[in-house]
């Protein structure tokens, strides 16, 4: 009964891990999409959507039997619950992910993006696309030092954020209040994705040494 | 054994509604604090948003006793799962009310809104409130034909949300692109603060009636 119990824990670990993998490949063609103006490759993550919809209930049901079956105690049942809580995240980086593929969409054929602010998505995207490969890892390996570097990437993820805020507000901002607002929300969107990914990782060091670093949601504005 | 369970999970009910009476007033007051260029109310949202983290913690930790003590099965497992994510739901409201009182506080003693587009935010912070404290009253009866209504008040949330858009994206708005801004993640903030509320009310239906009624997270954008 118990080794049964690792096992499926072990598989729950690695359906959370292949989460990751998905959200991370949604942001990055999601990227490619916005800044390229790709129609294809927006149309791909926002099929590809419901794949992620599907893993995580598939994710909470393995969960939930798991739960009923074996009911663990003490680490063990934190352990189930912060599986449940990870892939209510996870999806939710596959929501954000989507909304960014939906305004290539919406603007295609122009490009959302001024020229000016290229650079900052190209590297927010980057970001993104790391910590979602690092929660991976993460997971995978149980490993509370890499979960550490995810709040490195996460302070870059802000420190991006609030350099492309003051050059919407700079009073040269030459590109109109519509462009504006784009650059507004799919800023947010990024950063939301970062902080989910966080979220992710620090849920993992706790299963790992039962004390959560912080609090889940370090969502600043 | 049995009966016990039942009180226990009546408390943990009382805790969810006291959680949504904590994100209406909290919303109440930061719409105010918005409208009217508070600070005083604006700071009081802020010095109580740790209270609503702490209730959530609260609310988790009952669950969590909960489900080590009772091991519960079936209808009564799903019941407690909903409640802990019913919890994350209410304590994200409070953080949107959290963000909507500090941009009040940011641009104190200068109002953050247009007059032009104060009307929607009253609007929207009306609709809020009553989200939540629909939520509570879905909660404590277990009103399955009130959950419903809130789909409604989250369909004119959108709605409200939508217009905006349009008058902030409209060719003569005269109010310059940092104003833009804020408005654009302020109205984000008042759309998704009603999302939860709707998946709040959305979890108990299932509790009720064993069924989902669609998906938790309707966040279009």
């Amino acid at each position: 009964m118990r080794e049964a119990y690792q096992v499926e824990l072990g598989q729950l670990a690695d359906e959370l891990a292949n989460m990751c993998a998905m959200a991370g490949t949604a942001m990055e063609l999601a990227t490619r999409a916005l800044l390229e103006a790709d129609l294809g490759l927006a149309e791909q993550v926002i099929g590809d959507d419901a794949k992620i919809d599907d893993a995580r209930s598939a994710c909470e049901e393995h969960a939930y039997a798991l739960l009923a079956l074996q009911a663990p105690v003490a680490t063990d049942l934190r352990t189930v619950l912060a599986a449940i809580h990870a892939a209510e995240s996870l999806e939710r980086m596959g929501d954000l992910a989507l909304h960014v593929a939906k305004a290539a969409r919406r603007r295609h054929p122009n490009p959302v993006l001024p020229e000016q602010v290229r650079p900052y998505f190209a590297e927010m995207g980057r970001v993104a696309v790391e910590l979602a490969r690092s929660a991976e890892s993460v997971i995978l390996n149980q490993d509370v030092e890499k979960a550490r570097s995810l709040e490195e990437a996460d302070d870059e993820m802000d420190d991006l954020h609030r350099h492309l805020f003051s050059v919407i507000m700079e009073k040269d901002w030459p590109h109109g209040v519509a462009a504006a607002v784009d650059v507004t929300l799919l800023g947010r969107f990024y950063e939301r994705f970062a902080d989910h990914a966080v979220s992710v990782a620090k849920r993992v060091v706790f299963v790992v040494t039962g004390r959560m670093p912080g609090y889940a949601d370090d969502d600043e504005l």
